[in-house]
């Protein structure tokens, strides 16, 4: 560390270390910005340098033991808590979210994002005393036994710039299922929003003393170099990390993740391919082009689940469908986005896409401040051009930005899927007051399903739902397993778990979701080949 | 190709790709070898050239599309039908086997490996038609449903040398997972066993015949240069690869694999460390003796779950223990090694041993021809070498090896296990009649746990029956992901499988297993929080 970094030690936020915020090691220091204004919100916080990492390392590294045998009760209890003290700071967390990104306060963050927040706690809670998530697998007769436990390391997250509270690194999915299965974490924030992240780490930490958990359970840095993020994960005292952001920051995490043995969980990226088969653009051209408006312009576009191609054939109603498109494109941007960054990928994007073929509809410029702001924008490709260069037009980027491509014909549309890279959502817009569409969808669907997580008919991807059955992850690109989600519980717990089995170990040595009494009376077990909440 | 290839291609055995076998296309041939006597056995084999590789591909990516649609009971039909077809052929399969591996032909292959292969089929052709296994998860106010489907891609099977039934290429337990969960295979047979490969692909051929699915649902190969191995695992239309084997092999394939955004599962190497608890020893030292030879030897020391490790406290019980370890170690071999290869590599482990400070105690050199023998070996070192370079003594070598650490004291043995890799196992070995070693099991276990897949008590590790509550598996690095299990059906299906997940999808468009109606009447679902098999 240096002495620079000592002597303006006082103005620095300090960072939670050990059970207790301290200062920061560091050399330089960032600010969050004001989307809405453009200007530089204070405090200063710090990158902090490799000194703080390997702390937070080694507090995490030494509980690692303790709690994996900390019970369900108490890690529910932490997280339950957690909740109740949220609550209780909500105005306060949501001012200073409004503030580092520009969300539209009420009907996003209070409304929709904090209770989600608050519901993926409370889930998570029940699910830890339910214990069923670990599916207890036993063999009455061989005597063999298993569950899912922990991993037996820390747990790192690095969190998303467009969910400063749902996908927080200190109190988001990741971290819900992190604790939920007995691990320590480090977490960095976004830096694009460390004071709504401050104040929620006040919560935890408070939480923490509240519920008896280790105070040390978490740590948070707000910023550090992506060098020292990739020793970060190489370093043996890791078990897992769980990344949300862009493919490129991705992709080298991974590398420097996977070279080290570590698991790796990545959300990347994802188009979210919407299909409008013939029938129904005929018979809803409009609704149908302020729904796709509605869902790809919500939170400004920088959802990851926001539609960014739409694929339909060119005839005489997609034409009037793409008036339709053109209009409602034509409406001013209602928000901000949340970073110049943003802003910056935005207009690449749009470059790339132009000179890749695609043709300007609408927009394509940023619009002057005070701000981050840019006009809704919308691109149109011939089926044929996609055809001819698939991974020109499949970057994601931020942004109410959406490319029309139009199709010949159904033939043409089923090569269109057949050419897409791994996505999380695809959704498929069919006629469900005629049979015309169904013969295009049989074909098409099979096609679409092995290339996205979720598989939606008539409905928009925004707004992934906090439910056991939702899966939010896919293939390859959009994820590096398509096997995980990290939205739904207790599914996404799955993710930071290995598999425990005891072979010929006696009542006594087992833990308490494998012994002969069900240890909450409710707990279901894979007992046999039945799934039953009796004792064995 | 070059012509050299052309020219010897009909004394050269053929490869299985697209529905048949075909002449390879290759510029150089091995054979196998028969362990007992140290000679090559005929006929030549072709070390395929990308050609055939790219062949390979080429048919099985034709077939992602309509293998993911095949019913569950079509891929059970060929699994049964397969099973069939190899116990009409099982003295021919056995007897080859028996001839290019010199395992024990009557108590291991006819006893033991054969059922196995046997009834990993069964179980697996039940499973598939029973279908609980896609873990179907409804949300019924919602309207969401996930379950496991197939990857949408290639599945590439490495297969090891130490099995040649049970874990080969195209019939052990990785082919039946990714056959039951709907994929194409290209499968590289060990290039230990050629002969045997062939005997079960022809097998599988008929069975694809007799069953309806498409005769190019298996392609097989049976060697090709490293590089094209990688290059193989890189290639877009794959989309997992399932590798068994040494841990320098896998880790160089799982880069490649890494790189290319491929799932990989490894299981890479293991030294199944079996801790001894003082009181246990002083009861039954001899007992103890015998029984960690009898695993260790088992199968020539050839299996990845020998127990490489044995860790006790140096005292005068234990040194009662020793001197039985050394009489039992000083048995003939009873069994031979696989390969020159085995041999070799068992010589170096043990000169590496000597070099980082082992004793070598008893045994240490291979034995002359004919056939690959080597000498019952064991080592000791004490806790404190140990704990000066754990990785030294943590290196796999197949063959009758084991180390025995003698630790000063309990706590010296918990950090031994502190300073433990990933193992596939571990066994704790305790007085049952006694309380004495409960308060050290107690302190030990919860270490133990998280290094390793399988925790067993006071049994040895080998013998891994496959049973859904069976793990076989474990921490990096001995296999890349601990929450995915190579044995145990249908719990191996998980590692080859995506979440498909469904968003508002009507009841017509959705697959059988989501639908109000329950397929079988019997599969087992998660409707709203509750396993069932009732219909919605």
């Amino acid at each position: 560390m240096r002495n620079k970094g000592f002597l303006i030690t006082e103005a620095v936020e300090p960072v939670l270390i050990g059970g207790g915020f301290r200062p920061a090691s560091f050399s330089e220091t960032f600010q969050a910005y004001n989307p809405a204004t453009g200007e530089k919100l204070p405090p200063l916080y710090p990158v902090s340098s490799w000194r703080d990492l390997e702390l937070a390392l080694k507090e995490s590294h030494q509980l690692v033991p303790e709690l994996a045998l900390t019970s369900p009760e108490k890690r529910a209890r932490f997280l339950s808590l957690y909740a109740d003290l949220l609550e209780k700071q909500r105005l306060e967390i949501i001012s200073r979210a409004y503030l580092e990104t520009a969300l539209p306060a009420e009907a996003r963050l209070n409304q929709s994002e904090f209770p989600r927040l608050i519901n993926q706690l409370r889930q998570a809670a029940a699910a830890c005393e339910d214990r069923s998530w670990c599916q207890a697998t036993i063999d009455t007769k061989l005597n063999i036994r298993s569950k899912y436990g922990p991993l037996g390391g820390v747990v790192v997250i690095f969190s998303p710039n467009n969910f400063p509270l749902a996908f927080n690194a200190v109190g988001g999915s990741d971290l819900v299922s992190a604790i939920a299965t007995g691990h320590p974490v480090i977490g960095k924030a976004h830096p694009g929003h460390p004071g709504t992240t401050k104040l929620m780490a006040e919560c935890l930490l408070e939480a923490l003393r509240g519920s008896g958990l280790p105070l040390s359970t978490v740590q948070m840095l707000y910023h550090f170099s992506s060098d020292d993020g990739f020793r970060l994960v190489s370093q043996p005292e890791v078990a897992a990390v769980a990344f949300t952001g862009s493919r490129p920051s991705g992709l080298k995490l991974k590398e420097a993740a996977d070279r080290a043995g570590k698991l790796f969980y990545g959300e990347m990226s994802s188009v979210n391919p919407v299909f409008f088969l013939p029938d129904l653009i005929r018979e809803k051209a409009g609704f149908l082009a302020s729904e796709l408006f509605a869902s790809c312009s919500s939170g400004s576009g920088q959802f990851c689940t926001k539609p960014g191609l739409a694929i339909f054939i060119d005839d005489e109603n997609s034409r009037i469908f793409l008036r339709h498109l053109r209009q409602v494109y034509a409406e001013p941007p209602s928000g901000y986005l949340l970073s110049p960054a943003v802003q910056h990928n935005l207009a690449e994007a749009i470059a790339r896409l132009k000179e890749a073929g695609a043709e300007l509809l609408i927009g394509g410029q940023p619009l002057p401040g005070p701000g981050f702001r840019f006009e809704p924008t919308l691109l149109a490709i011939s089926g044929e051009q996609f055809l001819k260069e698939p991974a020109a037009f499949q970057t994601e980027a931020f942004g109410t930005l959406a490319v029309a491509i139009l199709v010949k014909e159904a033939s043409e549309m089923i090569k269109v899927a057949e050419n897409l890279e791994g996505n999380l959502t695809a959704a498929i817009y069919y006629s469900s007051s005629s049979t015309a569409d169904e013969k295009l969808y049989r074909q098409l669907e099979p096609v679409v399903r092995l290339k996205v997580g979720r598989l939606l008919n008539n409905k928009m991807p925004t707004g992934v739902a906090v439910s056991p059955a939702m899966h939010h992850g896919g293939p390859y690109p959009a994820t590096n397993h398509p096997g995980f989600t990290s939205v739904g519980i207790p599914a996404s717990f799955l993710r930071l778990a290995a598999r425990h089995c005891y072979d010929n170990v006696s009542d006594e040595y087992l833990p308490e979701e494998l012994r002969a009494k069900n240890p909450t009376g409710r707990m279901w077990r894979l007992v046999d080949g039945t799934w039953t909440t009796e004792d064995i």
